[in-house]
């Protein structure tokens, strides 16, 4: 479906040398030379392209849905709160509008298939799968006609912000009940016990925590003989907005766009794409590690180290919004730092 | 010689009952509500001052000096380095001009005594206490005299930029031979072994940090007598970028301004102003925690969590230029994110 090209790595020794001659010792700016070398991979065509690296149009896409598991005690919220939360998008007073504003992302909303369809969607980009997945513990989520159409919405969507100039998205996401869809897709792609998958998500208690892990492995029990693919999981456990951040995903690594991944349900969605397409790894950058185990056995199964530890579990995309500063400064200082001769400074490497 | 209020601790309900009444789940955004409230602390005089927290005109001030310790080959560079990037500073090639630029910090470059004064001093704030300190494992750095002059130099140049309209200063640095001083302040301080406090600094192999650890140890060892204070601790195994660091911390707290300390030399200066007085812990926002652990042992000692963990070991202050935008965030959420009752949105809390 998707065409996605490996980065181009015939370019990493003069890249490496770019970095190494900047006027600081070897190595020193840490995480942000990694980081501007694989955005050099990622943009150097040829070896023109080396000179200058460039963030255009950063585009913040919030993907909410609700999910039928929520209505069986699993979240702290019910699902009538993500509704609620769209409008507080639409209005700008959520910690995504706030974060956006301040860090220069273009933020666009899609509902993917909340419960039910806005009675006012002004402001709202409509890419609506269902009314909510079905309950995950009772019958699959979707069907696979479902996943492929969530596909096609997010490359229209994508392709139309790539359009307009465009080069990096991130991925921001709402629906009461996605971390229990995101646990499950983990447990099914890892083949990891439910247990070590689940987590408080906003803040659940003990016992809310037992019935998520006993209704996940009812799921898991339930679909074993149809997880037999990456397309499979997202059907039968996968929730509306997770479909269309993995197709998001796959659409900007096919035009060679970056995508910043936040979060656990964004790292759900960034695992199923790189099963897909291993290729995709290299257009990914993570931008929050969260403190639950879940998320950190996902990145290491990734091998990413993320640019932020602020403790947010808050979601809506709001690291990748916090973390957009840190991707622009690796851009900064790969193409505005002097390097040893310029600046008549002893190499001190 | 300072006046350092305690900040305002009547006013802490209301300061977490704005953060809780957020459109977010209690606690959700982590670290940056630990900081918001620490700012609104600092920024409330009277409850109206709560409605809004504001960064003014922040000043990134990079004080460079030269430490005759660095010519017994402690460093994997000579002093002359410290000049080169002095001018590089001026020339605006270095990585704290590109993140200065970027986040919108106003830089001053202040040389607090390198080598030999600058041919041209165009662009550079002179506060010169020596031409580089003594070496001090032969001698004491300076004297009693200097550390205080330090102190007046750092408090006219902070009382400029408050007088300016400025409320954040960050704390930069560039001498070629510091982290040697940091170390030996720091291990006289805590009362912490050389070889705890020691760390590669730039990046010295290990045969230059056993000699860098032997120097260090005749340092404490000949001062030991004298090391009753710190300020003592100062003139004796100081530099005079440290001196004036301390000092602009002192001057800023007692203006009720916060501090943005960044790395293990900014790390130590911040530890000599808060054993003077430990009312000035509540105005220090921590940047970077390095992975020397040298570092961590300082911050844990101050109860600091710094807001990035990105590998850095640049100085400069690139550590607090890259922290601006999280700073930034807190108080963009705390003054422009709705509240529950605002937004219509079912309190998820």
């Amino acid at each position: 479906m998707f065409s996605v090209d490996p980065v181009n790595h015939a370019l990493d020794e003069q890249i490496s040398h770019i970095i190494d001659q900047k006027t600081k010792p070897l190595g020193a700016l840490g995480q942000l030379e990694t980081l501007a070398a694989q955005i050099a991979r990622v943009q150097a065509v040829g070896k023109d392209s080396l000179a200058r690296l460039t963030i255009t149009k950063p585009a913040m896409l919030v993907f909410a849905a609700d999910h039928g598991i929520a209505e069986y005690g699993v979240s702290i919220a019910p699902s009538a709160v993500t509704t609620q939360m769209v409008y507080n998008f639409v209005a700008g007073g959520a910690a995504i509008n706030v974060f956006s504003r301040q860090v220069g992302f273009n933020l666009e909303v899609i509902d993917c298939g909340i419960l039910e369809p806005l009675a006012d969607p002004t402001g709202v980009t409509e890419q609506r799968l269902g009314a909510g997945t079905a309950p995950i513990h009772l019958a699959p989520a979707m069907s696979l006609t479902q996943v492929e159409q969530g596909f096609n919405y997010a490359t229209e969507l994508v392709q139309r912000h790539h359009q307009s100039g465009c080069n990096l998205i991130a991925l921001g996401e709402m629906g009461i009940g996605n971390t229990s869809s995101a646990a499950a897709i983990m447990s099914a792609l890892l083949d990891i016990e439910v247990s070590q998958c689940v987590g408080r998500g906003t803040g659940i208690d003990d016992k809310t925590l037992q019935l998520k892990t006993k209704l996940l492995n009812e799921a898991l029990t339930l679909h074993r003989q149809q997880l037999t693919s990456p397309m499979q999981v997202l059907a039968h456990v996968g929730g509306f907005e997770i479909v269309q951040m993995t197709g998001a995903i796959l659409a900007a690594a096919e035009r060679k766009m970056l995508v910043v991944v936040d979060g656990f349900i964004a790292t759900s969605a960034a695992l199923v794409a790189v099963e897909l397409y291993p290729e995709v790894r290299d257009y990914l950058i993570f931008a929050h590690q969260s403190n639950e185990s879940g998320h950190k056995l996902m990145l290491a199964h990734l091998q990413a180290t993320p640019l932020l530890h602020l403790d947010l579990r808050l979601g809506e995309g709001t690291g990748g919004a916090l973390a957009l500063p840190l991707i622009q400064a690796a851009t900064n200082f790969y193409n505005d730092m002097a390097s040893f001769g310029d600046a008549g400074v002893s190499n001190i490497t």
